[in-house]
């Protein structure tokens, strides 16, 4: 029946879907400011048309949040959804095959910014739970919050959800806004890595000097933040900052075991990305190293003349941005300090150095023992056939760590997007077949959870 | 009676070459092309106000070359005043106190683009030649080869050099085109440094990637190329490529002393270019880093995000300008192609690297045995009453051993210059002292080489 229902509307699902991926939500951009503001406006007309009640656009400092709701009863259980409708910028516009802002289909997946991240995994929600109330029964209450700020580092969704506990509480989080191994090998997302991002000038000569006249006699700061950020790792890849792994949960020899049976096919890894060799920390294995070890990258680097042919300047200054992928248990603001500190004392003499922090956010480890974990295990099972792989994520999702803090809740991490669609990228992409598989999933994880808890 | 003609001419001799100043003749760009040709044309009309011969404005495929000579009797040995008329870029406009076109006198200095680089130095040739054709008796011959692309390359010099030997046939080749220790001590340069500039490009993943997803697996190009720079040089400030310092002249500690000697002031030295510390290659003082041992510097670096606030990218490229000052008998060539070898070997499997050169030019020493050297002395003695000290310059004149080459002469580095003179930098400037005081002691090099050489 449910199948059936979806089967019946997916026209109309996916064409409700375009509307929101026509709208140019880029929230990093001051100039997309109505935009967002417009997304926001049709999210908000959606949720009415769904008959939820209080339904709201929250002003913010920033973006507004979109709050609905549905208390059908309170002895059922509450399930929050949490989700954004903003998107990443589109540029470079040029790569892209089909404009970012005009939705299309080819090879049964919608192009466009935001099909995926997450306009498309947010908006399975709105569709599961107009599914249920058409054809089911609906024995849970639900809330919706959706923020337009995800993609600059959701700063007054904080602020919202301090001021706003009672309103939100529930009994469980759910986000569909990460990625299942493959379409036949579905999965949970039980790991999350935090994020320490620093930014680091170095100053050499107080100007920018003639590099005869002066070189070989003065520290270049370029040369001499190569070698400061070239310290920061040993040769297997170790990172060298004085406590940086105090805090790192070691798994044992079983749940390492556990962790790698995750489908992995090394040599589609490399010829995905056009590499020679994998690189990383000595004795983990590449699902290890992005799932459950922290890193350390230059994400950005830049000093003296940076043009076209030539020029002899022995620079004044060289900067570099440098973030860190955190685990569990680090804490983001000690790394940061430690970071901060260990840079201090690398810098000789010869030089003076700033060192700037950029945001942060705290990695989480999902409890695979709850019930909300056991009712996303088992819709998956129920409606894909197969029982769902646990899997730890490389990026971050910082606000998990805050629900937890704030709310006390744990978050379910219940996405449906490949690493195929290219999010943050030109020509993301999401599956047909993950959109209305998700939605029926999500129905799914609805029911198991309200009947687990009641 | 020759510093009387100076004296007495002194005002018609500045607002000559504040005519020149005046003319915007940046030869790097191509904005500037009618420029540069106007400065050629305005030279060409000084050189026959002096009565040479044979003055000539000669097309390139870059900007023209201004010729002229004076054959007084075959027997007479030939002086070639080697110069050049075009000028850095002005840019920073808005770092400049009054406008870089505009000549101004302040404090006993002539401020404006090209003072001291090289419309100054150069024209005080033209003003010497005269005052010893009013005052003096002229026993030599001299040739002028003023050319308009000094600051971008002198591409076209090369060519001309070669297919005109014989035009050019000439027993010494004065430039003033350098500086002098200060005006209480007055220096002739003797050693100028080579250079290779190189580019490399690193390369990791074929696509920026998402920091989260793939980071700690992937090697990051920019991390990757902080460790080859870093290790390209030891703790002691060594470079480390193989066979770089094989053809590096060694000096014995005599003449090391030698060098020693040249006024230095540490502090001052440290004050003016506001440094904590010096450094540089291990035993060897701040004069002897910037005389004669050879460097390696990054000029430019870049790579992944570098505009405001933080992105978690991990790139796919990253790039660096890298050059190396070079000393006798180091070869520009031999030294590029080791470098580019050794680059090579410190690509990881995980990334792949492309290296490119930019210019070179080789390195030279001048004889001071030579009847040329010593006329420059004995010019000096006289007028300054003062014995010149040998210096080495840090920076390159790569036409001197172009001249070596292609003419079989030595060149007499006899520059007026001071360090304040800031060229290439915004308020470039020329003492009033330097340019007349200049203008004296080269007609005295011009007696003293005619009287040597006979």
């Amino acid at each position: 029946m449910i199948k059936d229902y979806i089967s019946n509307n997916k026209d109309r699902f996916l064409s409700e879907l375009f509307e929101l991926l026509k709208i140019q939500s880029v929230s990093a951009d001051s100039k997309f400011k109505e935009e967002v503001d417009k997304a926001a406006n049709w999210l908000v007309g959606e949720f009415k048309k769904l008959d939820l009640d209080n339904v709201e656009k929250i002003k913010t400092k920033g973006h507004p949040i979109v709050y609905a709701e549905k208390i059908i009863d309170h002895s059922y259980p509450t399930i929050l959804v949490y989700g954004h409708y903003d998107v990443q910028p589109a540029d470079p516009y040029e790569l892209w095959d089909s404009p970012p802002f005009e939705p299309t289909i080819k090879n049964d997946k919608i192009y466009a910014r935001g099909a995926s991240d997450d306009k498309g995994q947010m908006y399975m929600h709105l569709k599961a739970y107009e599914t249920l109330k058409n054809v089911g029964e609906i024995k849970f209450n639900i809330k919706f919050m959706i923020e337009g700020e995800e993609e600059c580092g959701s700063d007054s969704l904080e602020d919202f959800v301090v001021k706003n506990k009672e309103k939100l509480s529930a009994d469980v989080i759910v986000i569909s806004d990460t990625s299942i191994i493959n379409n036949e090998n579905p999965s949970i997302t039980i790991g999350l890595r935090g994020l320490s991002y620093m930014e680091v000038e170095l100053t050499g000569p107080n100007r920018d000097l003639h590099s005869g006249t002066y070189g070989g006699a003065v520290n270049n700061p370029i040369n001499e933040l190569c070698k400061i950020i070239s310290s920061l790792k040993d040769e297997k890849g170790k990172i060298l900052i004085p406590g940086f792994y105090d805090d790192v949960k070691n798994y044992d020899k079983n749940t390492r075991e556990e962790i790698n049976k995750v489908p992995f096919d090394l040599d589609e890894f490399k010829s995905h990305i056009n590499i020679g060799d994998i690189y990383g920390e000595e004795s983990y294995s590449t699902v290890e190293r992005i799932g459950i070890r922290p890193t350390l990258d230059v994400n950005g680097i830049w000093g003296g003349y940076t043009n076209e042919g030539a020029k002899t300047v022995l620079p004044s200054k060289a900067y570099a941005k440098i973030s860190m992928r955190l685990v569990s248990n680090q804490s983001s603001k000690k790394i940061s300090n430690l970071f901060s500190d260990h840079m201090k004392k690398l810098c000789p003499p010869s030089c003076s150095i700033k060192v700037t922090e950029h945001h942060g956010g705290e990695p989480c480890i999902v409890n695979t023992k709850t019930k909300g974990y056991k009712a996303a295990y088992n819709a998956f099972k129920e409606v894909w056939e197969k029982e769902p792989v646990p899997t730890f994520d490389g990026g971050s999702i910082p606000i998990v760590a805050l629900f937890k803090k704030e709310l006390g809740l744990d978050s379910i991490l219940m996405g449906f997007g490949l690493d195929e669609d290219a999010i943050h990228s030109p020509n993301e992409s999401y599956g047909l077949f993950n959109f209305y598989k998700g939605i029926e999933t999500i129905t799914s994880f609805y029911n198991n959870f309200a009947a687990n808890e009641k």
